[in-house]
């Protein structure tokens, strides 16, 4: 263990800027200011605060735990603790209850990682990406009612209002511009389209193709949503977008080799989590938790499931001569 | 890619025969007709076209993503979609936005039941069966409440009715035929009795062994459904027993060696399946979507994954001489 | 099979010590000691004579279905069927469909265990533990609804109440005590102080080491849900700390080689599960059913799943001379 304080700071930054799937302290410090100024603009700085906590208890704990020194270099035992430390304050009154469920939170958040490792990904070749995340948000999130200590803020467990017809409505001029750069910010549960600029720059620094596939995400995202007459204000503060710019992202560039035919995979994706995120709006509502990015790590998760399909084929083999190598069999 | 016009219709029929595991272009003719004539007497045509459509769009898929082509003849990747687009015109109005719905839903079907085979399968021997059009149908169900352009039929969100008692109700003659045939018709999502048999029929030219296990599942539904009270006006639309029938025709015939041992095995899974139904109907009640398959889904998967339990055993090897090969140990 | 009926018994017993991974046919009597006397001080026997039906079909099951000679002996697979014979009668009034329900239900957790055990133990390396309790014994209370022949008898399904806000209330004396007990008698869903008292004397005489662990658990749990201000009526009926206790046993002494640094593994672990205590009891509501073990096995599960973390590190091998073996890399 040679890790010096230096060292230290640029793996929590690295970890930062991995909720993009970037490996990138400047990335990260880019994704700090946005969050700083969301906090400055609401004048809640818990969030931000409750982001570094997570970062530094969820990194350290990867440590203790003597988790593989690679993964914990390039922050990959970081970016769920720090979606943790951004997202309880988010949703639940700040309390000294809420500083311990933090800190637990993202330490059992690396234990969650680790879980998902040594599971999914070493048996389905799936990466774990946020669903730890997704998975301590919502079970803290809903332990909150039960806990005298705690104060859930948001929509309480409720039923799914079945009658909500909402009208077509497309947003216009500078609201189209704001709720595309909402969508990129949400995924730091932030609200503010500056942030999600600050954000896409950090991304485009970091890689121009990534940045792209983020743009194609939220385009995607704004036209399915508004197409299907999805609720107004939802679409309004990017909370139709945050998933599919991720799927977009992970499934177009980071996780398959990037060529048309994924492009085009990816775009069907893009579609579906659209839609999976209006589903999981009504699925989770009785328990009074958002949704978080499981509309990203469901459709991640069955997409890349089948991966080997993504893989360039070679031509057929010509049979009896076996030329071509192993047939290109499928994913049956 | 040496597909024809005539083999495509091939494989898209053999795709409809599968949704009770036969490979059987008839059988298929004759499912279709069983669709038609429901959607003749009620005059409700969406869901017939529906199921063309998602047969088709399930199956182009599956050839344009290059899967396994032998799976694919088989008509392995048209079943699920087949469902999705008998499914979704049962429960969604007729909009614009629902077309968008079934091609979407059918081609994401595909990519799903890859994802079930590369892992579910693959990976622990259990096939994934209708378990793909389950999670496409919930999830797409449950989204239709956050559209306004898709507008769903049938029950909304609701708690579930912890007050209701049922009296035991028996059913008697006509209507116990009725019920018999429905609870074919229903794996289609048929509440026609005609339509039941014709279903049979299309099974029995497949396979006598199927049809007979088909009989002895909606058998055992009606027998385990009343004797516990369930709804009567459930019982008698055939909603308590198709997930039986598919259970019993999948344990007893298609994915174990039939042997007495078997049918027993299959027996008290089919039973299972009768309970687990009640259970799904309650559990799945406050997102407001259907059970479909998923009683059957559930159940056959936990009474697949052990199936080396269910080979036939050979003697216990002579301890010291190891005659009869390695020793016959199960699950654990 | 030369079972013979004495040796029946003695598997019983060890199924019955199970529960809390003990394999000693005194301690399963001590547990049954401890359920007759619940059963004695309350007039309610269904749940004393259900646990020893649970038992004898289950175990009776897995000897049908020629499961692991080895694993039935030490009582592996009856330890879910007694659950579920104590807890049905616990949660669902006696009528002659109950007594089915629990023979199917007892049946149907040696398959469900099997099946466990053919997936998440044999791929994963994860072991089912109570998993199948919890699923059969979410399924049958869910079911009851749908059965006019079944009553449910507790919790009907609700929306979680939202705005409780319970003021921390500190335990004092003789009180501290009796959920120290029944924090440990709940495991066997015994409100009984007394009965836990009975339960962790046969635990003591299986092992010492068990002994402390669930002490200790029973400790966190008192301190943990108390510091969050959880309901006092729940925490005074034990029912904030039985599944703490399982998981203090479980990861700490039982499935992870006992070190200082398990130790404080498992206390993390313990201070989750009464987090996810709290957030099961929400997620549960609005289906009617109790969280049973579930907040241990979830707990549990993703705990032992990145296990490979807790085994002793060798020092790291020299680089280029490798004297020390695989590196000790971690769950990644």
């Amino acid at each position: 263990m040679t890790q010096t304080k230096s060292n230290f700071l640029m793996v929590c930054l690295r970890g930062t800027s991995q909720v993009f799937f970037m490996e990138n302290a400047l990335t990260g410090v880019l994704f700090f200011v946005a969050m700083a100024y969301a906090s400055y603009v609401s004048g809640v700085w818990a969030t931000t605060i409750g982001a570094a906590v997570g970062i530094v208890v969820a990194t350290l704990t990867a440590q203790v735990l003597d988790l593989d020194e690679e993964s914990i270099e390039q922050g990959l035992y970081g970016f769920n603790g720090i979606l943790i430390g951004a997202a309880l304050p988010t949703f639940i009154a700040v309390s000294p209850q809420l500083w311990v469920y933090v800190v637990v939170g993202a330490a059992a958040s690396t234990v969650f990682t680790a879980a998902f490792s040594a599971t999914l990904t070493k048996v389905f070749g799936v990466p774990g990406s946020t669903g730890p995340f997704v998975l301590t948000g919502w079970l803290m999130v809903a332990g909150a009612y039960s806990f005298g200590g705690l104060d859930v803020i948001g929509d309480s467990p409720r039923l799914p209002t079945a009658t909500t017809q909402h009208a077509m409505v497309i947003p216009q001029g500078i609201e189209l511009v704001e709720i595309f750069f909402r969508n990129i910010g949400q995924v730091y549960l932030l609200g503010s389209a500056v942030s999600g600029a600050i954000i896409l720059a950090g991304i485009f620094i970091a890689s121009v193709a990534a940045g792209i596939a983020v743009v194609a995400g939220s385009v995607i995202a704004i036209i399915v949503s508004v197409a299907m007459a999805a609720d107004p204000a939802l679409v309004r503060q990017g909370l139709y977008g945050f998933s599919p710019v991720l799927t977009a992202l992970a499934v177009g560039v980071i996780f398959l080799q990037p060529s048309l035919r994924v492009a085009l995979y990816a775009a069907l994706a893009t579609v579906v989590t659209v839609f999976i995120q209006g589903a999981l709006d009504i699925i989770v509502a009785p328990s009074g938790v958002p949704s978080f990015t499981a509309p990203y790590v469901l459709t991640m998760y069955l997409f890349i499931a089948p991966k080997k399909l993504m893989v360039p084929h070679p031509h057929k083999p010509v049979v009896g001569h076996s030329v071509g190598g192993a047939p290109a069999s499928g994913g049956s």
